[in-house]
């Protein structure tokens, strides 16, 4: 059975009663528009887009791995303002002759990911498209706090790290020889792990600039620098390489550094901190905002490594 | 120039100063989320997608005209359920070799749009595809007012429209035959002009379900008839079928109420009122609620019109 006998509706009917409905859902899927709770008095919202063949291959990813990686991206963008996410709207575009399974285990792990932060699933859109594409908005709230933009990085401040870096980088590098194994390393390129308690415990610890590294460590504190208008140094040699990583790296030639610092897709968290804060599990201290300007690794500039989508 | 010459960033940096930000905009784009007031404590969120090739053709809609549409058919979602929209995320897709000035036209068109509501623009995505995709998600404030959905409609009640009905079908089916006039029912195809004050003015009557007619009016009134558990009766000969419509309609042989009743596109507004309410212009009356199920037109069941995006 496909998508395409099931019809736009039949779809619908199948996939409603899987989305999850906590409490801050008060008019859920079903009508022009979903109603949710925002009692803080503001609205945090982040829109992403997931497409085949650009975000993921179905020889790589199944559904499940799918919808778990496009809620997660979308959600930790939303922990990395500080807030907690409440709410997720998904368009989904599936070609014809999809089987009917392949929604129905992208929402189950779509689900599955959203309960691990409590969100729900409110609302979305299906259409046919020649290749599957995914658009996710996640929606959160900040709970009296104010947000944790990139801007407010201050000379002297700590610089830290929250999750994993470079894994998805590595299981992708892996995947592209051909490889399937280390397992760890495919499997997190698969789905990644956002730290999403980490976030909010930064945002408790007054974080005074935070963003989600999807971009790779360098090029993401390069944000935060730019918009802070401050330097950051880095030192490399804090980072824990596991040994997956170093095995890997050794088997293809490659540095193991390198996909720690320009790797994106593991949806890690990097942020500033008073230098007085104690940091706790697993924010991890790995450099200092300066008095200057751009990302120096080791005291030098490092060659730019983030992912332009029209490079 | 291309999207590709001039590199995600690049283009972002061109876009980003086109996109209107409201006194309700607290953080706008260019950080991991944006963040809205909502000062209601609720708000009232949709999405859509809109694919090349599916719901718009490059040679009968220019980067304008789409942009506008994008903006309208989400902000009408919103409208629908008698809130006031505040803010736009949009995704978009675009081939490496579009030219720059899509990108620009386009959000030209979707500022315009949303200018008319005073809505911002405040988050986005941006990636490379094959073909030119849109997602957009609209927010909206229901200034302390209930929302109106489908499934408040009461036997008894009268059965209203405002705004269009059939133009972009009319326009459509032109189109399709490779005519490019009537001109009014080809704008009206390429941008609809949803009766967005006639939205709000519903929900301060009191309306008691409403709902954006996308589907098509009479499986429109299906679903406010199912979700509210009543029949809707209609009587088409209050329809004022317009001079171009009929004209075209006899050009192609076709039947023009069948347009009315059965085009989508226009995002016009259907609502069920209490009949004690006396309707301003530009609600019309068409019919009635009644104790049955489904919707009869002129007494009969009226065959099935609605657009199943998978059929």
């Amino acid at each position: 059975m496909t998508v395409s006998d099931a019809g736009e509706f039949g779809l619908l009917g199948q996939i409603i009663p899987l989305l999850p409905q906590g409490p801050t859902t008060l008019v859920g899927p079903g009508d022009d528009a979903a109603v949710i709770k925002a009692s803080d008095g503001r609205v945090v919202a982040s829109t992403d887009l997931l497409l085949e063949g650009r975000h993921f291959r179905q020889d790589w990813s199944g559904p499940h791995d799918i919808g778990r990686k496009a809620a997660a991206q979308n959600l930790s963008d939303v922990v990395a303002m500080g807030a907690t996410p409440t709410a997720l709207l998904v368009g989904l575009g599936l070609p014809p002759d999809t089987p009917l399974s392949w929604p129905k285990e992208f929402f189950d792990g779509l689900r599955e990911e959203c309960e691990l932060v409590g969100a729900s699933v409110v609302g979305g859109d299906l259409s046919r498209s020649d290749t599957i594409m995914v658009s996710v908005t996640a929606l959160g709230d900040l709970r009296g706090r104010e947000p944790v933009t990139r801007a407010g990085a201050r000379v002297g401040d700590v610089v830290a790290v929250a999750g994993r870096l470079g894994w998805s980088a590595a299981g992708y590098a892996v995947l592209s020889r051909g490889f399937r194994t280390p397992r760890a390393l495919v499997e997190a390129h698969r789905r990644p792990e956002p730290p999403y308690a980490s976030g909010l415990v930064a945002a408790m610890l007054g974080a005074t600039a935070m963003c989600d590294v999807s971009d790779g460590l360098v090029a993401d504190l390069g944000h935060i620098a730019a918009a802070s208008r401050v330097g950051i140094e880095i030192d490399s040699k804090v980072f824990d390489i596991s040994r997956q990583m170093s095995d890997a790296a050794r088997a293809l030639g490659l540095d193991p550094l390198r996909w720690v610092l320009t790797g994106g897709e593991d949806h890690a968290l990097a942020a500033t901190f008073d230098s007085d804060v104690e940091l706790p599990e697993p924010w991890l201290a790995v450099g200092i905002v300066t008095a200057g300007e751009g990302v120096l690794v080791d005291g030098e500039p490092y060659e730019r490594g983030g992912f332009d989508h029209f490079r």
